[in-house]
């Protein structure tokens, strides 16, 4: 029994020591995890360090009422509501800071007449009843306005409004209790606020501004082409793994599929109330249609949901007849373009014209693949079997790759989009893959000819893609 | 050309007079509107009224600072700062009221004590440069905090602490310029916060308390228990329908659906980081295990996602065989009843045990649906076509309710869930429900006794639902 207690004493000797000589550098390590954290911040978005020297510079220069004379005599203390307000209304995008602003603003005026009106109506009542009149009033509106708080509209925008309604009511209508300067006071402090929030509105405006609308109408944008890049490149890597070898397949793409599902309705419908505070800017008009934008990203979400499925599929080994994965491929490709069409036409504003003959692509081998699957299906059937969800799939999405395309219609008409100068090189390239891709069909199983032979009513720019 | 200006002219008279009658009666329609949405909302959820009558008693109680005069007498003006923490303290959680006063004392503290050093620093540095020293500091710490506010965890549970961090250490910096009784004033402004801070703790706790953490909990089981209830109801009348007469379908549940796939993230992540800061109650200890609810709540959600492509097949007309439309209402009824066996589990605290045999015969059903499509193929295939869609949705629902069922078992070992006494007249007539089902089955096609045969090496208990 002595040997292992002899040597133990030694290992909890070094095992004490590596702990408290770990002390220093444990930290050091946090510090150096934090700081990379931060450049990683500030590298995706380069605006964020703009904004943290915005502010920065907007309460040093609010700050010096305090250190010039003439303004301090003045102002008195009241100098501090300047610093305040920049502090609490600065925000990271204009529409935030406006929003903010005209919620404070309008409050404040709003609970200081009606206090000093409560006040008024108090002091008439008499003297000894003065407090509890006030206790009254001042108890009935907050009451009121916490409840006003949970409307989903005012929750939405004229939260802080509200917040700043009681505030501004309890101490005006409470102060007139002590105070009998109460209207100079608030005056003082009125002038003050005035002063913090039209300094905070110009560096917000006029330094490197951050609309909220730009950003949500570039983040739908961002969200359709995404989608459309997985359909196009995902898909096809995934096929070619099937037929080819095994190539590693990307998996970001998935993932970025995840961030549109999960993170991105808060987001925008962030964004989008954000950006009706806005005024014209750029591109955008006073009242551009930024409802429009979510009904579109309700869309993308959809259809994002309804590919997620996909991914239990991708690493099956597809064994499919070959005309059948090259119709299911041609699908998910059109898909792919008809997005990435309509993302850019959001992207550029211009009208998404483009984007129609995909769609009508798209609505064609959707139909063809039906007629396939229905005529094929005295093939293989485990194959056939194998390959039906992905098929099942691919229909559910066609139709919402068709929805977005309305929506994003709609928003063309109603943001009065221009029209877009022709571009057609890009086209044709991708009739010559799905000919081909045909052509290996058709060679191979006769039940195809007889879907194409079916199908001789359509006008021939579809004719090309059957 | 006389007779239609004459009768023209009494036209728009009319219609004046009317537009003028209507002055009065629509601002009168849309406050009812307004009283009617407000009704709905007190009944939808009671304790938005009760919180609004106690922040209506808080700034009620703390406004006694200014009646009392020897209250007053000590705090002065600062007695408005009790006023104002409570404002802008008070949330509808006991989480977010205690989340808030935390980050408000913790700041004003950390930020006033650094201030003060700055203000000493400065002042070592000679009278002259006093301002421009102070004012350094002060851009400093803006820019730095500001920054700091980016980071999404702190963005989560610190982004009010941050704010006031800037806000105090701003006020109290530059105020060091002007007055000199600076600590003095800063003791009277923490009183009152410390006061305004405690009357809302205290209100908030001891009078109907709402605890976010509860509500997180039951709002998980909620979603649950209607994915379970979309499940058994529904699937059931879309295959009655089929069968029998056309039965008018609930839409109700389809929205419930949505709301499951588009609100419930944003609203668990914010209960989750609300819970966080609330002390043991009830049923929960401390630390419980919140973040585990977040992980129920994406594969409830990644589940509602799945069915979602369901909603297009439910209005056409299935008429698939009697025995393949028997197997996947099985195995629908079977994931109903699982999920809300799980959703009872949590709503109760008990071990999830009674979920486990019915996600035992949720994974056979899906196998014998697999086998009996494999083998019942070659019968009529325009229906097997149709049917093959909703089959698919079937599978990729299974994993997912398997996958809700392993994280509520995780749930249940993390906060030590207790063990249920048994009950088990629920399952009995189900199977009777089962059997029936297989029966008309086993008459009919020849290939399912196959696929049963093949699985005897099942125990007797799954045996009686295949």
């Amino acid at each position: 029994m002595v040997g292992p207690e002899n040597s133990e004493k030694p290992t909890i000797l070094i095992r004490g020591w590596l702990w408290f000589r770990d002390i220093p550098s444990k930290p050091l390590a946090k510090l150096r995890g934090v700081a990379r954290q931060a450049i990683e911040l500030a590298k995706d978005d380069p605006r964020r360090l703009i904004h943290s020297l915005k502010v920065g510079l907007t309460v040093t220069l609010v700050s010096l009422l305090y250190y010039l004379q003439p303004l301090y005599n003045n102002l008195g203390a009241s100098a501090m509501w300047a610093v305040m307000t920049v502090v609490v209304v600065f925000e990271f995008s204009v529409g935030g800071t406006i929003g903010k602003c005209l919620n404070r603003g309008l409050a404040t005026l709003a609970a200081a007449a009606l206090a000093l009106g409560a006040n008024h109506l108090a002091i008439l009542s008499g003297g000894e009843n003065e407090p509890y009149v006030i206790g009254l009033f001042v108890f009935i509106q907050a009451v009121a306005m916490s409840f006003v708080r949970f409307f989903p509209k005012v929750k939405a925008r004229y939260d802080y409004g509200m917040l700043i309604f009681i505030l501004t009511f309890s101490l005006v209508s409470i102060s007139g209790l002590r105070i009998n300067e109460v209207i100079k006071l608030a005056q003082a402090r009125f002038v003050t606020i005035v002063i913090g929030a039209s300094t905070c509105l110009a560096v917000c405006i006029l330094i490197y501004p951050v609309w909220a609308g730009e950003d949500l109408h570039k983040y739908v944008g961002k969200n359709i082409s995404q989608l459309g890049n997985f359909l196009e490149e995902h898909m096809d890597q995934c096929f070619k793994r099937s037929s080819d070898a095994r190539i590693e397949i990307t998996k970001p793409s998935i993932s970025n599929l995840n961030s549109i599902l999960v993170d991105s309705k808060g987001r925008e419908e962030t964004l989008a109330n954000l950006a009706g505070w806005e005024p014209g800017h750029g591109q955008f008009m006073f009242r551009h249609p930024w409802k429009q934008y979510l009904k579109i990203g309700n869309l993308t979400r959809q259809c994002a949901c309804r590919l997620e499925p996909i991914n239990d599929y991708l690493n099956s080994n597809i064994q499919a007849p070959q005309e059948i994965q090259c119709k299911i491929q041609e699908a998910f490709s059109e898909s792919g373009k008809t997005l990435k069409e309509l993302a850019w036409a959001i992207e550029t504003m211009t009208k998404p014209s483009s984007a129609n003959p995909h769609i009508e692509n798209l609505k064609t081998a959707s139909e063809n693949l039906k007629i396939l699957l229905r005529s094929g299906i005295k093939g293989d059937e485990s194959d056939i079997l194998q390959i039906i969800p992905i098929a099942v799939v691919m229909t559910d999405m066609v139709s919402s790759v068709e929805q977005i395309g309305d929506a994003v219609n709609e928003l063309s008409l109603m943001a009065k989009f221009k029209s877009k100068t022709g571009n057609g090189v890009e086209g044709e390239s991708e009739i010559g893959h799905d000919k081909n891709c045909i052509e290996i069909g058709m060679a191979e199983i006769p039940s195809l000819s007889v879907a194409i032979d079916e199908r001789t009513e359509f006008s021939a720019d579809e004719q090309i893609l059957i």
